[in-house]
């Protein structure tokens, strides 16, 4: 298929990498509903390892069964499924093909009590065996394991690369140096995207950042340059600005399972702001699926229109 | 052998690994009573490294001689043997090719007070070299060393993929982040099983959970859609549920020595909940051996007849 | 995309490999004019290489620029196109993840004169790093260096499947041990397939087959059992027939450039053999544009209707 | 299953190997009718690759499908199938577990005309990736390139061994050092069984020798001690004997498609020698299945009474 | 030399590794005033690097010399000498095949303040080169560092028996997990040898145990099934039967210097216990030569007696 010309534009971002890479990130953005929009909606499931089965799945069981996610992030014109390596790899051979895979690198449980640091629980080469065409990795900035985690990244990164994947990195502020409130303060959210981005990573992922500024010098500079930050618009414009001013991929997620209005609410703020997309969880896979495929198609118009 | 529906069935679940570790799954699947049922009753013998000769062998001194196990296991009718290196390899020459061998890759001794990480022991190289159709490996989720133990997890498991050989994982939850009876609580329980199917585990062992939920939000949501955990027929389903939807072999540990008829029960109960087998250790090697056959030829009558 | 039932039946002839691989095959199947039909024209240009540029590109001087290639592949709505690395690799950047890509590992010129045989002259891991879906390799059965090649040919496959790419393998026979109307004779052509089909190639491609029968036990066995092999027709259905009964997927050549009139008959007798395709090089390229992309979209008809 | 005492005596012979490598003798020696016998009979198809299909299929074209000699194996009770990769791989997943699979590293085909010496295929990695119990190996003692072969087979009997797996010899005298009827003669033949033998090979496939003698020095040395050569049931006793004095498994392949009646006296004169059992390839997949499964029992019922 | 018939059956017990192991094996059991009995007294110093020369060779100065060690192995008929790498090293030269060598690969000083963990000092492949049949290392259960070294043995000695070496592992209990007394108590001793025995060892080496019994389980399960532990033979039968019920080689140290009726009471006792024999350090080369060899050839007539 040939390309967009805002597909092209979006590649001419990227053109340090390897045509492999190229050519993974142009799969990502050439699958689905959104395909040659420059514009993505994918599914991530990583609460079954993140959150537990209990609280993830039993609000809509169907979604236990590892085919479920393949099947709705299909049926829905998703621009890609995500998935730590057990789930994806499941059903793996029966789906190969349909759709483009992130293979999720690093997961972290609820269970036990550590600095926020995730576990690497697969590679590269997992991510090549099950034809994966990035690869996920959290980083949680703040986190007094913060070198564990960006150092590993570093090699991760530097041998996705080479095999011509991608890499889409989380970018949660979390852990000893952030209050609860700044991980998603305004300030903080656009670090976190600018840390992802300097890393190395081709499409981020942070959460919708609030109006709260944790940090007193980002402070004092919003205030004297009059940052615009009231609304989610103006802070996704900023954030989007601080990835290298909007040429990496960057991407919001969802958050916790909400109201359809108000998750379309929020998504038509993100979409104005300049958002390359939404990357919706819970809020797809915890509704019924006649209403997961509602809400996600409208989440699709809603992008396709900005 | 031909394979029966129902191992078919089990195989076809995981289609995304390679014939070889096919094979060895279906080496474990037919062999003993329960061959072709798709059910798996194991004897795991790791008691002498995890909790010392003393206990685990005085209530039957005979136990204390490696050749005790293979012939318990052989003449019982055992899908399989488990347990470290050195018991599994000083007689491995002598009953090579009699039945399938599983070989615990790791193992933590109660001798030293350390946050729960058992340390590696043996290797896939030691696995291929004995015979072992499989590797086992304790994770133990709740731990605070828990990264290291998923991280060391990832590459035994890609590397056993690779050479053909099934990936069997304990998964105990224990450590600083659960209370004693969260150990074994239903959502821990599932949890725990989840985190070792994501893990890419074929097969998972888990302890029979109990009705007490661990974590606030899991609690909930267990009220909200008003799960049944009243019984432990009601939280194996549960389990069972959990770990893709029964698409990966779960079976539960018999736990500490008990009465013929406490053991007799629990089993029904699993079975009726639909555990595809049970890791029978203590239970029947600190029996006389006619105890032990007796009790191990009635639990596989309880599986077949499930 | 969700794959047609064909497209399903043919990856199920696959499913000793990985779901990378499986993804891989998948896509070359479900790209361009014949996606989902099973049915396959691949573009391939490797007669800079193999025969020198002035016999190769003069005949369209458009030709000697790499863009073309891509372009018409593209255009004309081939599944992919094949190329050696130089050509391959300098407009990679541009057109990545527009079009399947098939690197050709290997090549051979006619500079010198030696007993036949390709040089290595690139690697899975340029196929990585430049996007390609599968590795492409010549083997000439019959030539006196045959082990060279079908070794070479081994490690490739066997790092290529690891890492989720599809084998293509040009069996072609040739050399001292062949006369010349017995490099393109029913009995060795056929035979040509069955051994790239056992060195583990996903994707065979070989030659349309003459009725000469080179080797006198096969002429034999052929007269004893009344093998048809009076028309191409005929022929054809031999040589899948000998690919593992059509569990893989064949591929035909069309050899020199000719008249529109002789490549359309040629191809509709493929077809009607059963044939998966045609891998079409000179008669594509050497013609100018628009003759060419009228000639493809009409062997792509003869494929679609058969 | 506990090993029959013939088992237990034949295993004593291989104590030097690891009990990796003992399992997979002993699965040889335990499946199928003639389990638990110590005789074997062995389904090899590498005509495909070695003849070509015509003369290999066109007698039975059922045989043209991979899955036929899986099930045919499968339904006669051999003891195992032998194959090179491609198809040993093709059905592998779907018969994964059914039946031990000996994966044939080296193959050579006619078309080439060259010093006999096969090219090497496969690889030990690919034998644990497809879940075989033995490696297979052609050498041709006689031949100007017997180094390289000998060389090969070193390096892939140590990898081979390491990983426990057994390794077969096919040993098949041939080239210029040798006369046609040389290539079967009873000297030659007890001496390519030797050679295997010292090469670390587990079992070794012979052909039934001749009465023919090719070295002057033998024959001076057969008449002075008067060693029976008459009868093939003799040769065969005095090749079992050159074999570690029937410490290594020998079994002998039937040859060229013949009666009935002729196979079955051969295998008796066989049998009553002291061979190991056959292995029976043209034999049996060239006639029609029905023919080939009454063969291939009465076949095995004369081992069982031999 | 033909083996004893002890000596066969130990060898019998090992019959899991490699001919190359058992032969080193054979050599350990067949040197010395002791060989083919199954009982070993071997010298090990590794106290100069252990608890410095000062307080090792201070009492007999002439033990400053590496050679003196070799000659009072030598001269005293010891089935071996262990020591770390330097002190093996600097004559083994001038001693070459006059004695087995044991080479210690880890050691401790006293000079730093660590949580128990010799550092690992020479390797495999320093064994081979300078000739030594066995390598030895120090484990300490009950450390808060048992995983980095349990885990660096596990590598050692699957390279160790792949090679041919034997394994000879010192358990010694220490850190943050025992009392002082718990160190040798014979609960703790008796896990300690069979931990040793579970990661692979060939001959383990543990201290005289106590009637202290550390862990409180333990202590139930002793006074449950009257286990005789009053006499250091009770405690001694307990030991060797906890080390796979007899079939590994356990061996006693010595401990600190003390007076020769002392050390001749605690051997008998040892033996009469079923002891394979004595590791003696201190109380052989902190005395005169001549002290020295009236010593061990006291404790050698003991076990010859036993």
């Amino acid at each position: 298929m040939a390309h967009t010309d805002r597909v092209k534009q979006i590649l001419s971002w990227y053109s340090s990498e390897n045509p492999g890479t190229l050519t993974n990130l142009a799969r990502l953005l050439n699958h689905g509903t959104l395909a040659g929009t420059g514009k993505l909606v994918i599914l991530p499931v990583d609460q079954g390892f993140e959150h537990g089965p209990v609280r993830s799945f039993a609000p809509n069981p169907d979604a236990y069964d590892p085919d479920y996610f393949y099947q709705l992030a299909l049926d829905s014109g998703c621009n890609a499924y995500a998935a730590p390596l057990g789930s994806l790899e499941q059903p793996a051979a029966k789906f190969a093909g349909q759709l483009p895979l992130i293979l999720k690198l690093n997961n972290s449980d609820t269970l036990a009590k550590v600095e926020p640091c995730s576990a690497i629980t697969s590679s590269v080469e997992d991510a090549l065996r099950i034809g994966a065409v990035a690869v996920g990795y959290t980083i949680y900035p703040g986190s007094g394991l913060r070198n564990t985690q960006y150092q590993d990244l570093r090699e991760i990164t530097l041998e996705a690369k080479r095999k011509g994947l991608v890499v889409v990195v989380w970018s949660y502020p979390r852990g000893t140096g952030l209050s609860k409130a700044g991980e998603t303060g305004i300030d903080v959210c656009a670090y976190a995207a600018t840390i992802a981005a300097q890393l190395g990573a081709h499409i981020i992922k942070v959460k919708p950042p609030t109006a709260h500024v944790e940090q007193e010098e980002a402070k004092k500079v919003i205030e004297k340059h009059q940052i615009p930050i009231a609304t989610l618009t103006d802070r996704v414009k900023y954030v989007v600005r601080a990835t290298f001013n909007g040429k990496r991929v960057v991407i919001f997620s969802g958050g916790e399972a909400k109201g359809t209005d108000a998750v379309l609410a929020e998504v038509k703020e993100l979409a104005a702001g300049g958002s390359f997309g939404s990357i919706m969880g819970r809020n797809a896979f915890q509704r019924p699926r006649a209403d997961a495929l509602k809400l996600l198609s409208d989440v699709m118009s809603i992008y396709k229109n900005a």
